[in-house]
């Protein structure tokens, strides 16, 4: 009896608001496996921010996402059957499998698998500290920020998959850290449990004076380096906050995702502190991978670097997880758990 | 009988533009020199548009002017009697005299003072193309956009004295070069005398729009480095057509530093293209300005740098001439002729 795969095509691009009437459930049969190929059974979809612009028709960094076609994303799971040299039934595999139960991999496709070592390491850790969301703190911390012990760093987005990691970090090399998070909740944990310096509450300050007053007082002594996954009031605030010779990752402005438009309000702040900002997409740097996946896969192993999980369960619930993640009603890295 | 000194005072901050009354000329009597003391008759005045950031209160890349002293500034001119060994009279020097007919310079001062050849570079010129405003385009361009030939660089204020060496040593390294400027004659100017590939008239294109499409039909390639000295409207036309990994030179923002907010309107862009920008000070990289100068020298001295200048006659005119070069009414470098 062939395998039946449910499947999340996207259904229409968002006119501005991104909801669940852009996506639609189909049910695909499993075709037999030709050679060369591999069945992945998936365990873990990941969600995240970017998948909100790809949605979205026109230019970004990476190609639209197709109408009509499987929702793209990252996604760890077990191979259940192969005819391709490089794999075997029980492989537990990483890659890009997309928003289905099932991924039927093949040729230049196969590039974007990997084997994963599950033995000190969940298996869906690959998605978050240990996968590309780790390696783009990574990325933007070592190439762009490149701090020096003693300097600060801020991180919106703290609690999230990428913030927390991105702290962690910084940390690990001798920064002060202030995050920046919704809610008190999200606050105590990156303090409390993650170990950061300090985090500032935007719901509790909501337009950029209020945030930039509650930064003053979260560093003291500025700003040096700013790992930026939201923009708008929250980039605004910490600009007028940064040391000179600051430097800025721009990671993401998921604030603006829904097309609204999110102006640096002072630009004239890059200029008088000298600053450099550079928006950066992890993919494009594939050098620095395995240097960031050894180090975020032995401080979780060590369990130096925590991360937390929401899980929503079964393929049905994708769509609502991600409008979700867009309102950051999230708890650190989104997952659907498929089995 | 004493010289008298004609100095121009900041008798007040600017509220918001700048006027005539912002400045007061004192005569002051210059006293006879103490040993270690230089005396400089100053040439020329060189006015420039950070002049008027340093006028504000607050934090800038600069200590602000004091209210009360005399206008600081970059000089020219000759010395007139020294008590010093490293000088002499009959000296061609070049320093940070300020807005005043004689510099009396002594001690920590000395160090902005230099001796200069003035048998194959006009001794204006140390004040422009062979001074700080081509040092700071050859910074810029360096440093910053390091460009390949072959690429696209943009530069506003492109007739001025920072624009137009960015555009001449962008061209000797192979680049294409399109300028922005205000009116025809400008425009014409840097296209038919200094040799850019197009220049964009942003009086013909008032808003970001207007002058985007306009870069893209004077780039249609894209633009791969910016050397930006105005902001606003401008900068946002330039990033609209930035290609991917492009760079930007933070050098100055004139269209705002009367104070007026000018955001940034689309920074998605700096992201979704992987744009690096980067606020920049040219005094702050003294190790590059001995081969900035080499290079600068040898071009004006062989004809291949070339460059305008609008001359105010008279220490009286320097306040009215420099509000004027607020406006973009100077063409090319302005000075003031003081003898």
């Amino acid at each position: 009896m062939a395998l039946v795969n449910q499947q999340w095509l996207l259904a229409s691009r968002p006119a501005e608001h991104a909801g669940l009437d852009n996506f639609r459930l189909v049910q695909t049969p499993v075709p037999a496996l030709a050679d060369g190929q591999v069945l992945v059974r998936q365990h873990y979809l990941s969600l995240d921010p970017y998948m909100r612009m790809r949605m979205n028709e026109g230019k970004s960094y990476a190609a639209p996402q197709a109408v009509g076609a499987v929702m793209l994303g990252g996604t760890v799971g077990e191979v259940l059957e192969s005819r391709h040299p490089g794999f075997a039934a029980g492989d537990a595999v990483v890659g890009a499998g997309g928003w289905q139960q099932y991924a039927l991999v093949q040729g230049p496709g196969l590039a974007a698998w990997r084997k994963v070592d599950v033995s000190r390491v969940p298996l869906a850790a690959y998605l978050g500290a240990v996968g590309m969301p780790g390696v783009t703190a990574w990325v933007g911390l070592s190439m762009i920020i490149a701090p020096k012990a003693g300097e600060t760093i801020a991180v919106s987005a703290a609690s999230g998959a990428v913030g927390s990691a991105l702290g962690q970090l910084a940390k690990a090399r001798g920064c002060r850290v202030v995050g920046i998070a919704g809610g008190p909740e999200k606050c105590a944990y990156v303090v409390d449990e993650l170990g950061f310096d300090a985090c500032v509450d935007h719901k509790q300050h909501r337009d950029a004076a209020a945030l930039a007053a509650a930064l003053k007082q979260a560093a003291p002594g500025g700003i040096d380096g700013n790992f930026e996954n939201v923009g708008g009031p929250v980039l605004d605030a910490v600009l007028a906050n940064m040391n000179d010779f600051g430097r800025i990752a721009l990671c993401g402005m998921i604030a603006g995702y829904d097309g609204r438009p999110l102006p640096i309000t002072q630009p004239r702040l890059l200029l008088t502190a000298r600053l450099k900002l550079q928006g950066f997409i992890v993919s494009e740097h594939p050098d620095l991978w395995p240097a960031a996946l050894r180090e975020l896969g032995e401080r979780v192993a060590s369990g130096e670097l925590k991360y937390r999980e929401s899980i929503a369960q079964g393929i049905e619930r994708a769509p609502q997880a991600f409008l979700d993640l867009l309102q950051g009603k999230n708890f650190g890295k989104q997952l659907v758990k498929l089995v």
